[in-house]
């Protein structure tokens, strides 16, 4: 009830033991409900999830959520039974069914989170949020965190053993919610692939990027996947290929899916070339340059070559002994005279031979260049990636790089060079 | 003389302008200082630098750094000769010279901060130090900044355009200084690749570990490794095998080099296997654990098979929908009863197919458990990695687990996975 205290519609709590919970009269059963409620959430034990949801059936209820754990995650015949029976339940009446053993929902924009943990989230104005959609609770908890360092987060769906709804309709769900401009998607198993499959093809036909990390694409993580959730992991390494196909962005290391998905979500409504795009590189920090000039070589792109103009107007702007190459070294006095990173940006953005900008960025600090620079981004139509070279992971000026339209924040060359990689339409 | 405020030597500031600097009587020269310096830092513009060496051998200085830049960086005739010119002073009178183009030296033991930039550290009482070698000053700040969320740095030594002091030089060095009990080290060219070997050799032969990560690794970065520092890349990939074979853990990404050192330092202490460590994974979080599972078994390593008896424990531990395999899966329960991770992880460690443990961490937390758990690592002499799965990267308990001498911390199974990989005999 405290993490529905923001949302706008109307609240029902059901309590034998309760008259009031959180200030709302509380009603002894679903049956006793002035109207019919669009959603129903069984904050109840396992032994009392069935007969709630056959009342939740006959009342009318839209939808079910069910956090109760101890069904086919056991592996065992009748928990896989009683999960069966909610299944039953659900489908016979129409209603739809989230879970069991999930920690629920959170829409952050109509302050709907249907959920026992402290998910955060919200989408601050102007700014481009990311859907996520965790199988497993905890994992989407952990993920949902990074809103506490500014990640714009609209949604937070969990399914846990999806006995009805799972990752390929909370997908569909979020195809037709504005408030997310992006997809941050993370499963263990599925019983029907191909939906999955289905949904991101529609997800992405209407311009909506969607980041997966699959969990248990090895063998011994995939022995694990029934043990957890109960669902058939079928270890197909094809899947990768039909979602890639299907134009997901494949995410290997789960710490990097939720800046992919910023990234997606920031740069959706620039100019996406047709091919792998042809990065340039600019710092103050030579090391930090030649390290983003490695990770985009490993990554298999190719870094842009400056035409003459560029380099003659980069000679203008920059000391006598800085690189007016790529990749661009704008040396330490970049760190005294910090519009010159932006007046070499706006150079290096407006040559055509460059779709997109890697700034790795040295120490932690707000230069109070960061609105400039994502002027730049919005003027040239081409992402600029800052990378977070600082191990001071959330010091001074990175939440204000995340505030930026324009900027794309990453913590790690490598995860910033696979998220161009596979920018490309 | 701010960044020396803390040195507990004698200081002699030299200044023909001023009087006094921080409360220190200013000298007009060198030669009018009261002793030869054991160390001279020349911040002073490059024009004037090639004096001030002259006047600093002649007093018979022990060694001096140089900041200014404009020399062989430049990659033209009249600048590398006036690098050369540097060198051979010193060489000609024993002075030792870091630089020119270098952010200088920092080493916390004593207070001694001779450099231009920021740079934190400092090791608190009972803490494993990490020694920090970087040829980039900018990439140097931006590594030391992990101090900032309680990483032990004991040194933080630069040293630019390599004139004479090289990281090899600086290996050796803190090969000596017990505070560092691992290096951490980035570089991107030396005119003597085998000094380095050597160097990490007789380094890790005295029980000290070394992580390094290269700059300029491929063709691309190595190209640009000409224009920053001046050095020949000699792009050798051959290095790469010449480094591991005489002990150093390599390190592709940078931004998991200091959290790979500081895993060196803390695990230095441990019992270590003479292959492969078999690890072992337990977590509150299924997803987390199945994610796990596939980075270790990407990684190449095994996870260690249970025996009888530890399973018979986890079950009399864990409730009965959790799972006392490995990955052990030990359920919301485990936040609601956080004691659990601690029994847990007793009873695995206790079994003697397990070398190494792996516990990802979900929410940004501190459970109360984390002394427990160190103090387990420290009497079963095996390592504990902690990964903080949570996206809130510096979240409430992340400082108090890099505080933890028996916990190692990540923020990506990646990294750990690569660490534990490389770290058997």
């Amino acid at each position: 009830m405290q993490n529905l205290s923001r949302f706008t519609g109307r609240l029902y709590p059901v309590s034998l033991r309760l008259t009031q919970i959180e200030g709302h009269r509380c009603y002894p059963s679903v049956a006793d409900l002035p109207e019919p409620p669009d959603c129903a959430v069984l904050a109840v034990p396992a032994a009392a999830v069935q007969t709630q949801l056959e009342d939740c059936a006959r009342a009318g209820t839209g939808g079910c959520v069910v956090f109760a754990s101890g069904y086919a995650e056991l592996d065992a015949a009748e928990p896989i039974a009683a999960q069966y029976r909610l299944a039953e339940i659900s489908r016979a009446s129409g209603m739809r069914l989230l879970g069991p053993n999930t920690t629920g929902f959170a829409n952050f924009a109509i302050g709907a989170h249907a959920g026992f943990a402290e998910f955060p989230g919200g989408v601050p104005e102007g700014q481009a949020g990311i859907g996520l959609i965790s199988q497993s609770g905890a994992l989407g908890l952990a993920l949902a965190q990074a809103a506490m360092h500014g990640t714009a987060i609209s949604h937070a769906l969990t399914c846990g053993n999806s006995a009805d709804l799972d990752v390929a309709d909370l997908l569909r769900f979020l195809a037709g919610q504005p408030e997310a401009r992006a997809v941050a998607l993370t499963f263990e198993g599925l019983s029907d692939p191909d939906r999955l499959v289905a949904a991101v093809r529609d997800t992405v036909k209407q311009g909506k990027p969607v980041a997966i990390c699959r969990v248990g694409a090895t063998g011994p993580g995939a022995a694990a996947v029934r043990w957890h959730t109960g669902t058939d992991p079928q270890v197909n390494f094809a899947w990768d290929k039909h979602l890639a196909e299907a134009g997901a962005h494949l995410v290997n290391a789960v710490d990097t899916l939720m800046e992919t998905a910023s990234f997606l979500a920031k740069s959706s409504t620039l100019q996406r070339p047709d091919r792998p795009p042809r990065v340039a590189i600019l710092s103050s920090s030579g090391g930090s340059a030649i390290l983003a000039a490695d990770s985009v070589s490993r990554a298999g792109l190719s870094l842009a070559e400056l035409d003459h103009a560029t380099r003659e107007s980069l000679t203008s702007i920059l000391p006598n002994f800085a690189s007016p190459r790529n990749p661009c070294d704008a040396t330490a006095q970049a760190t005294s005279h910090p519009e010159m990173i932006v007046r070499c940006a706006d150079s290096i953005l407006s040559d055509p031979a460059v779709d997109a900008l890697l700034l790795p960025w040295g120490k932690a600090w707000n230069s109070g260049q960061f609105e400039a620079l994502s002027d730049l981004s919005c003027v040239h139509r081409k992402p600029i990636c800052l990378v977070w070279m600082s191990q001071w992971l959330e010091g001074p000026g990175a939440a204000d790089v995340e505030a930026c339209t324009g900027l794309c924040l990453f913590r790690s060359l490598l995860s910033c060079s696979a998220a161009l990689a596979s920018w490309h339409n």
